[in-house]
């Protein structure tokens, strides 16, 4: 059995707006000890390979300070390891689904998610944060009366999902990461769509039951997540 | 409608073992016009962080000849990009899959795929393919006398689904990937079971019936695969 | 004349310890807005040139978060610029003034100083909260009982000084640097001795007689900053 | 004496037009087990030091698949190596000297020669086999009616030559360039002239009389690999 | 004591224009066996962030070749050391510093400096020699009709002083550096007003009273050197 | 006709021994305006792949000041160029053919050739050079008393020939190489045998007569140059 809190439960979640004083939409995301600056910032001009159509982007950055970590983790000064090109593209995936369409001009949301802390679901807790981040950028648009209306049409958020010592688990912290037999990250909208599903099974595989099990699961912590969402964005 | 095939069908399937001279074990994998080189790669000694232990190891690398695609793209000769980690990082744990243990000596087995024409479906080709050079490495292991038994307990492979048009496909060629408003890769094993599940929907979401159609169109394009790999390597 | 203090005073300066959950030792550096977060991990084991020595090492690494600053700075991920590399020699030089020898045993004691927010004054109050970070990590050792006595033997402290608008001011911000004809950083310990004097006259040049006044107002800066230090250490 | 051939003879030669599915010109040469793939790319604009000028360019790139060699060869993905280099600027230079102008608009051909299997002459017949694509490619370009005559003057071949246990031979395989005191390369066009000699010899030195009797091997060859490339061609 | 001089003496200086025969402007600048090579090169153009603006600019690389020092060095050929960039950014800054202004176009001068001879001061007598060389660069622009007057507005020297053997010494060469308690760069105006000044104790700090001393040292040394630069350039 | 010289006439060569102070062999090698400065470092170990095996090696490094050339190249600061590997890959060969054999313990003799000035001829005048700080090299280690013979069994010495102008023409200084409709390189040992010949005719092929008469051309410029040797070494 799990020592703090029940199977299906969340980590205590925390999302602070606000919190990077020079960035266009900013926010603080913590599960539990996991804790993520996510900071938006608005860059005039797009990709090369999207000039001249009018239409924006959103990208994001993914990067873990040096000591968020158990032992110290060297810095990725000469290039970028795989983990995290995987997860600063899984991150800009998640928040372009919050959009159907990219017609807010020719500018660039930049997204950059900094890990803090790290002890398990960094990148869900970086996706969480992001949406809120994003949505507050939007809105910095509007206020400068560069944009009339947000072209955010949903919010998204991710958890993860895993089976430990043979029993399905919401939201895993580092130790409960390890010790995982399965291991799934799930990104949902506020419609309750999935944008994103990962499921792993490196020390074992899994069947279909348990899949939907796992499911099951993160569709009840992304529910939680929407609300503490809502909640931190004054209920828009 | 799909112009060639059935929704629900695979493009041809080849898998030719030996195609590498001079390598352990290789296989080439044909989706359709799809066609990746498998080369396996037995190299004496495993990463720093696994020595002293007595067990072996296995990891992939992938890259795409610069005219396997439409246009020419760029050799990674600087750095690798996003796409690329993400890939070998799937094939290797994919491989991985079809061990529960690493008792074979010290021992790297070093999984090439190198796609010589993509057509869509190159990691899931690879894999399938990978999967066939890897028995035939570690055979080649027992057959120099250096092994007694093969750690290989199952086989994987892996097949890419979508909705192209609306419509549920396996299998999905470039033009349909292009297309897809969902895309999913899932990695099986012989026994059934998922290794791993990867779905996307960056041009829209999916709810969970979808998902579950998806994956039910999977399964059966795993079990073509699972028979071509038993055809290949001759029943075993 | 300044619109927020005297010219000769500092801005607020807090220095919170502990702030990094798995770090060794650690602190929070504030002057103002800019903040700084030092952690420091001791490691195992020396750089190759001090191998078999038997003695220990101090060394730092120095970043930004990208949106430390007004206009997002691209992360150093394929290289590190020359500010960057100045500022961490010039770091490590510092916090390796706080000892006399390295008779800790061949342990490696890294700093890492990463901007969360950044008006002026990074690299001082990097090193003002460096130090403080230094001397847990060594009492961190002593709990261990993996030290007897601490090396430490003095603090170090930095302050900016300059000349703005043709006054010599204590504690620049970011407004203030931009605009300094003349730009000194003063790194001294707490026994009132300089361990680094780097003046710096790129719009204009400076004689003896102004190089004396900021030399002063430097000293009645890092008396200010030793005093937050003390009151951190709880008195030590 | 040489086991399976006269010390005069060419191992078996094959070319094979149009093996890479989407390029716009191929080959498949092979000398013996060597086997190396050509593809031409041809692409819109030229380097930034032709622009403007009205003229085109000729370019090449050369790889191995890291196990093409008898022991795996790491890929070159952070840095080329030097002889990666040398090889590809004389495939280049080589290519180049079918032409006698680049009066085909600013358009590039690109090469790209990937090395499949390694057994000695993987420069040569790159070479060899760039030629009949890069002919092939032109012949699009007259096809798609944006040139009206080909550029090319003449085909070029390549193959080497050694003294090998003190016998001079022609077109070496790997075991024999191992154990060759002199290596020579050759590069040859179409009408009997030299494009390219570069002999070597890192074993040994080598006098005018072995150069002589070298030259005149390689002549030989170049003659039976001209007759080879004009059955590919179809006689022209 | 010091065994070839006094405490307050320099090494001989030797400053010799024009000895690379291809550069705009240049300076072989010696302080007794160091030797550094000066090449300004004149070019079109100027950074990116100052195009339009009509100005020129003036920067600085330096290196030094590999068998310079006691020991090889290797070169820096696939990125930059610390060390490196910050004696590279100081001989900018320092040159910078004859100008008041850089309204002679949008041209940059690059100011090339390489230690053919390493015995300490490297970066003094490269900045001291860099001097006279960007003045015979703006004389070139001067003699082509390409400018009208010259921007320099006065010279500057540098010189390296310390405390070694608890003595106060002028001109380190690398035995004393190696042993110095305290190192100090001081860059000067012709003016006799301060550059810059850089004041290190790695191996001890110091009180006011000895940076009194050595900065007095240094006034005296760059008088010497400001002499040298004067003759070199025939009394301008 | 030529301006300055007879075809077949070489430039003016100097060879000026012991002008890097501090190397363990070195010479100053000037074909004409071509000014190369080699020094040859003398280092314990040996390459990885040669290891144990008790013999020595030797490699060589090869770069141009930035303002050797008429306008200024850049440092290749971030990778090396094809010509940097093709050269000094060539002058390593090419001193490599001096000996029989390693038998001189596990030292590396590192020969790096820096070019000063570069007025064509700049690949020829290091291999000249090299040769004689190569043997200078080899006598320290004897005088040291760490080597009783030395394993140097011959000197070898390069030129440059070329048709200009459609005269075969001997040392072709940088004008002429530009001109040149084949350019070739030629190592020759002072026992009168070739140790490597590379000719190449971008701008034109040439045929067996014109290789026949350049070689003859270079012949004579190696008699010359192996005086030259000769004289400097003091008759040895």
């Amino acid at each position: 059995m799990r020592s703090d809190r029940a199977a299906g439960a969340m980590r205590p979640v925390v999302l602070e707006r606000g919190v990077v004083r020079q960035a266009e939409g900013s926010c603080l995301s913590a599960f539990g000890n996991t804790r993520v600056l996510c900071a938006v910032s608005v860059e005039d001009g797009v990709p090369a390979w999207r000039k001249g159509s009018g239409q924006g982007w959103i990208t994001s950055e993914y990067a873990m300070l040096p000591r968020a970590t158990r032992t110290r983790a060297p810095r990725e000064r000469s290039h970028l390891g795989g983990r995290t090109h995987e997860i600063q593209r899984l991150i800009g995936r998640s928040v372009r689904a919050m959009l159907d369409d990219y017609r807010f001009g020719e500018v660039t949301l930049r997204v950059d998610c900094d890990v803090l802390d790290a002890d398990g679901g960094t990148r869900t807790a970086a996706i969480t944060g992001a949406c809120v981040a994003v949505i507050d950028a939007f809105d910095w648009l509007i206020q400068r009366g560069r944009l009339e209306v947000t072209p955010v049409r949903r919010r998204v958020a991710a958890v993860s999902v895993g089976v430990v010592d043979g029993m399905a688990c919401l939201d895993l912290d580092y130790e409960e990461d390890v010790r995982a037999a399965v291991d799934m990250n799930v990104v949902m909208s506020s419609e309750g769509r999935f944008v994103e599903v990962q499921g792993t099974g490196e020390h074992g595989t899994f069947d279909r039951a348990e899949l939907d099990g796992l499911l099951s699961l993160a569709e009840a912590g992304i529910a939680t997540l929407d609300a503490s969402q809502r909640a931190a964005l004054g209920g828009r």
